[in-house]
């Protein structure tokens, strides 16, 4: 089961991966970026002064846990390079959703996306990388 | 032999990334950096006001070629992502230097590295990581 969903998790950045690349983006997928404890980005993507860093993460359920550690080295590290974060959420049937961290929700351990917070909050493809 | 080479890559890759870390900075290492045509960089690392975008090369001989296309993709994605470009080396015997990519020979198809020129304009780890 975790191995199904490390393959899904892979399948969806790779999808979004290829958004990118036809969009005109330079990219870098982050090796080992589902595994590694100290994670923190899945890709980097670019063209002439857009910049970001990419966190993906899929569900088959309306809402989405990152731990709170996972979200503080993902942004430290957009900072670092001077990108803008972005979490891109994809829920089954609902496709995918790009939010500003900040949209998501605290609750000490973790932090929440939920599919409400999504459709709120978050921009679809052709808007978050026109 | 293709795969001995790849794998000695890989773990040379692995070396540079656990030196970069223990030396403080955030990186990442690049998805199927050894694999792909449009591979544009191995590692991105950085830390407080520096930031590096290294192409990994070893070798036994005392030159390394590296294409045209491969030292253009990574010179570019460099440019979009504001990262100085570094192209670390490491010859048997040697260790590691790290270039700047203007100090590379162009042979037209390709462009060369060769021990003389790593030994005379390449730093050593602590000098261009410091």
């Amino acid at each position: 089961m975790v191995f199904k969903n490390k393959a899904k998790g892979a399948r969806y950045e790779n999808e979004l991966y290829d958004m990118l690349i036809n969009a005109g983006y330079r990219c870098i997928r982050v090796a080992g970026s589902g595994t590694k404890k100290e994670s923190n980005a899945d890709i980097v993507a670019g063209k002439k002064g857009k910049k970001y860093c990419i966190e993906v993460k899929s569900s088959k359920k309306p809402v989405k846990y990152i731990t709170t550690e996972q979200i503080e080295e993902f942004v430290i590290f957009s900072q670092i390079f001077g990108l803008k974060p972005i979490i891109a959420v994809r829920f089954n049937r609902e496709g995918w959703f790009f939010l500003n961290p900040k949209y998501m929700k605290n609750s000490g351990k973790n932090w929440t996306i939920s599919l409400e917070i999504a459709r709120k909050r978050g921009r679809r493809f052709g808007q978050a990388f026109s």
